[in-house]
């Protein structure tokens, strides 16, 4: 059902023009009243198209995503079935041209993440490791054949993605890898890929897991689609980690390689060293910064609720003190901002003029906000916030790893000190 | 000079679309590097009409406003030459249409703005004063007649204005003022005003000043034109205020009145009430939040010049030092958002969708953050940042006076509050 | 074996005197090195019999608390016989003099509060409230019968008590609490309580309930004990509040009360008012500000230790980094202010100075500083810091909590803002 | 008169017991209110003679000082016979022992300056230059010679010091000193020194300055006292620096020394390197910690009186208002803590205990804190704070100086670091 719309109207509105373009300044009518859940009345910068995705992403999201959640964040539980219905709806991979892929603005791929993050990061991430870190990767630097092999079952949410970059001892440091692909000792056109990748979104799940090694031929690294069905047993592990903080209702895994013989049909062509995850990252982190801005929006939501039924001293509601109503205006400054700025990005997206340091920006301060007034805003639950049932617990946790994975907020600000004074100050 | 440009490209461009008209998202040429000045690339955003009016407003703010603020600012003195040389370049009342006024956008009128409060706030403030406050009053509530008779001086900049509404005892809360206005005892189609107003830009030099006073026929607010000239003597005084802590370049001065005859032609003659100067203060508020992130852009290209010329400890400059980046890397991405948020609503301003409650929140938090990243930022200059010479102590002052005035921070924050509560928590 | 020794040192020490006493400031032998686990040199100012108890706490807690709490706080279980143990050691209600108890001073019983937070806040929690809220409440206000009958036996953690005051509807104005005592229609000299508390540690397992109700007959607040095994089936309920995002090695739920029977010798006799239960968390409030610095402590030494043992960038320890080492000072100094400050209120709660404003203080600056903290150290271990093995994201749910409960940060403001001015502004 | 209270004081009080002595902690009479201008009840911490001394000390700062500060501030100008005054009261040198100085405790020293900064910043700076830096120095390492010739006019203020270390190019990185002495060519048993200091308070005043210069013959860092009278014209400048942003009550100048000749009788004997001029300044920042209590709490006390007297809205005062009472519990907060762990370090001092991390810590965190409060109290004057006569605009510009200076915060930050990881990250 959300599909069709999503798909008749990508499709109709595919050269709809911004509606920014015909504004003109002479008009002088009463504006709208201000609205909070949109103070700088972003809604006018999209088009039709990409007001319907928004549309079809944000009912789906809160009718058939958000009951699920409590749950699945108790029990540290995802259900997988997720990515099937987002694939039919048309929301997974949904910038790529073809392939079965919607073929959508950043900004509207921008809206569908928001959509996600309102209810919950870990679900977000599960989306973003499909959409943008697996089959971005491989639109963007995969053969002929693996799109045609990979993208049109992934966008369906039939085949399950994974992205192996991060390796245990290497966090932030991703150069210093120790995943290595050796041409295969007995199967001719096969690499035996060997190593230990930590901290990956739907490992445990996925069917294709993009993972990056050092290739031996040539000391640089390369990335290699690791099929599930074809590895031998006992060459590909992929653990679950439980009792994380955060992000409960994704799952989180390792992968473990042991001479895993993988086709070199499976090795992406062209792209060596960081450039390949980086560019795939850079996908991922502008969602992220869209995200923050879903998440952060459902606490306000949820702040000014509470603060608006709940009475003290007096039977005045909360929302009556000036300490609270600081806290909302605080957050809701932020959401807004970092909205504009994440629409800005998108804009220049398209445009082929985003920068990387561009979405370092917005992923790092979209992020360090949310988390940030999230906190402050948890705050206006007094005690209660230590019931899971307001949600906004379960917001804070989540916000404090989309924070640190990604791109770890400090290492963003190196990024931008050494694009804004040409020194790098890493090590 | 200047003028002949503005003017012409005033003409010329005016019907010329936004260049995000034509944007697609198809295009994927390299993107130009990141530029540490416009991070989001907000140029990209401009008519070429508001392109030109910036490079003429910064053109004459670096080479003839510059050079003479550091003198302006230790003396406490302001040369009111600067309104007519900005009225030679059609910088005053610039988005007013007609009585030679540049008719240009709110967006080309915030470029303005921020050109000049690169240099100095001071200096804004008196362009404010003159331009949002005084011309943008008449424009909105004056006659025909008032029209015609003080605008055209006034963007030559010929004629002064001011603006009085602050009271000695009444800062964040004018609906309480004091001053009235009553029929004239003896001056038939006069009133009789009296009353005291302070902190008021410009009132020492001004030629005509835009008072607000109860008049005691309705017990309304309403909006008086003073005409110094015309004043008998005594019953106007406008002593200046004399050691300030900050906006040293700026005149400020009260405005005395004592049994001041006013001709009722003089009066605006139908709006009353708070609406009056709040119309007024919402566009000079509008201004602010663009001119600081022109302060704010000037603190932070004198840091980084610092940080990289300033050796420290085995002869790396400063600019190599983590905690400098991170202080860098703030500044410029809470500069670049206020720049976003900004435009955005300039765009909205001049389709007639910008609340004033749009307006509190970029004048709150661009405010804020100039002030916070300047202060941050001064941290840079160690102890050389105690002389007036590197200019950043200059900023930090001034900026936390633009953070107090047109509404202190905690007030708009509770404007805020209410619009996202319905809920006032002033009293 | 912990007991013999906290007993024997309580009695030998008892009139030793404090060290400072003997202070000269002649001396100049070279100084210790700076200690970054006591950097302000505390340890100095505590008397021999203090640094015994400080000995025998943290013995116990690293020993026997620390190997359980992961588990605990996985399942949120809380082991009672934690209690008992530290009834033998002599750890409950210590600063009260007779019935078994230590009879310690301040300082003292802080430094075991500091050591069981060190392990977690949960089971500080649930110590506190058996000591001060409701050993305390006793301490103070009870008749001699009510000392004799419960005080030895919940010094020896055998008899476990809870404190009822907060009701759902009214978190931080206890004053407009519901629950009812009214005379008993059919047993005479009984009391009949109705009413719902909730967020009370311990209720499940409490065998005696201090509950707080409005006396019909007086209209005011009275404490009444509530115990478990005399109350007559569905009169008292206290089912447990499951799935919290925090404190999840404590115990936490609801009292229930519905037409339960209490004898009027359980009434406390003279206290009325909101005196009896703030007099209670006063002293729970006390202990709070000491176990904060215990908890940040904990996360400082976490911290430190993963940045000394992390390698990024060509093996440089992430230790090297300034923007660790800031995250890292700025929490030492935090935790040392807040242990002088702490050690400062307990000297003159002891000597009969202290006031609840200063507690109020000491409670709000050492909660706020220490969530602020844990937090900041909690980035440095970047993506790792979502496995709850490194211990600081139990540490920073818990603070949180701590943040919200027996006055939330903002209430404690405003109790000071009014400490301040004289006025109040709570409504 | 004050001095003989001051002399008289420290000969009957030298033996005096600390009032903490003879604390016992079974007392319970009701506490004294709260006091907010000493919220943790630090005067029970003090000595009858320290009582005394600060008793003394602020009689005569806010009666003598408190009345010149404005119109010096204004007009950049120092009276140098403050520091006779200061001197004829025994404030000078206070700790140390012989040569007419008061030879009284660390912690009393603390008080004096704790009573100059309430007053003015500048004039701290003054006295630390005096006491601390010069008259330390000079104690702590100069010759019995020396001593016998310098102190007791220095105590007097009648013979006024500088201290010559900061080098324009080497400001938090004194090692790499520019300034040297060699042997004099000509003058038998002189040095001839060249070099230039910047940023030296006194120097343009100061009859002796202690210039700290690597010595030619062995290429360690001396310091030697350059007599102005004794210098041939020529060799010896020292030209004010003015227009700085603040300090200005105090004078800051350069020292240009020419081949200027010293006597070798004038260096100091024994110290090589940096450990000379870091204890003086170790000094200089144990009274700075101190000094900020003083400037916060003038700033408390100012902004409360303000927001008691300032009506709004209603006619309510500011101190009604939730966002205003919350600035003044933070600054008090700050207030309280800064005094608690400076009396610590006094203590501590005296002992022999006190370490130079200790001293960073407290003047690294006092100096923020005051500053950060200094600023936020000042936006409880609204508009008003521009007007130099509310006192709070030039704290803060103050505070801003004493951050950066004797260690800029950062740095003390990096020095903090590295005694707590034991890996130094300045470079």
């Amino acid at each position: 059902m959300y599909r069709s719309i999503l798909r008749t109207s990508a499709r109709q509105l595919a050269s709809s023009a911004r509606p920014a373009a015909v504004r003109g300044y002479a008009a002088h009518s009463a504006p709208d009243p201000f609205n909070w859940q949109d103070p700088l009345n972003t809604q006018s910068l999209f088009t039709e198209e990409e007001l319907a995705i928004q549309e079809t992403a944000e009912a789906y999201c809160q009718e058939r995503m958000l009951p699920r959640v409590l749950q699945a964040y108790r029990d540290e539980n995802y259900d997988k079935k997720i990515l099937e219905e987002m694939g039919e709806l048309g929301l997974l991979g949904a910038t790529i041209k073809g392939y079965g892929c919607a073929g959508v603005s950043s900004v509207a791929s921008g809206l569908i993440t928001k959509a996600v993050e309102r209810v919950d990061s870990g679900y977000r991430s599960g989306m973003s490791v499909q959409s943008s870190l697996a089959m971005g990767g491989i639109d963007e630097f995969g053969t002929a054949e693996q799109k045609e092999k990979f993208l049109p079952l992934m966008a369906q949410g039939k085949l399950l993605g994974a992205f192996g970059l991060t390796e245990p001892n290497h966090g932030s440091d991703p150069g210093s890898m120790e995943t290595v692909a050796k041409p295969h000792p007995t199967k001719k056109g096969y690499v035996s890929i060997s190593g230990a990748k930590t901290w990956i979104t739907n490992s445990p799940i996925a069917d294709v897991l993009l993972v990056w090694a050092k290739y031996s031929e040539t000391g640089k690294i390369k990335g290699f689609l690791v099929e599930r069905k074809d590895c031998p047993p006992g060459t590909l592990e992929t653990p679950a980690i439980k009792n994380k903080n955060g992000l409960r209702a994704s799952l989180t895994g390792m992968i473990q390689l042991d001479e895993c013989p993988v086709p070199l049909e499976n090795m992406f062509p062209d792209v060596e060293g960081l450039r390949g995850p980086f560019t795939c990252l850079n996908g991922a982190r502008y969602g992220i910064a869209w995200g923050m801005t879903g998440a952060l929006e459902d606490c306000i939501a949820r702040a000014r609720t509470y603060a608006l039924e709940r009475k003290q001293f007096k039977g005045n509601p909360l929302a009556k003190y000036q300490l609270i109503q600081k806290k909302l205006a605080d957050a809701v400054t932020d959401a807004a901002y970092g909205t504009v700025a994440a629409i800005q990005v998108g804009r220049l997206k398209d445009e082929g003029k985003a920068t990387p340091e561009m979405i370092s920006m917005i992923k790092r301060q979209n992020c360090d906000r949310a988390l940030h007034n999230a906190r402050v805003l948890q705050e206006i639950f007094g005690g209660n916030a230590v019931s899971d049932e307001y949600g906004i617990g379960r917001h804070v946790a989540n916000l404090f790893v989309t924070q640190t994975y990604e791109g770890q907020s400090d290492i963003h600000s190196l990024i931008l000190g050494r694009a804004i004074t040409g020194i790098q100050a890493f090590a």
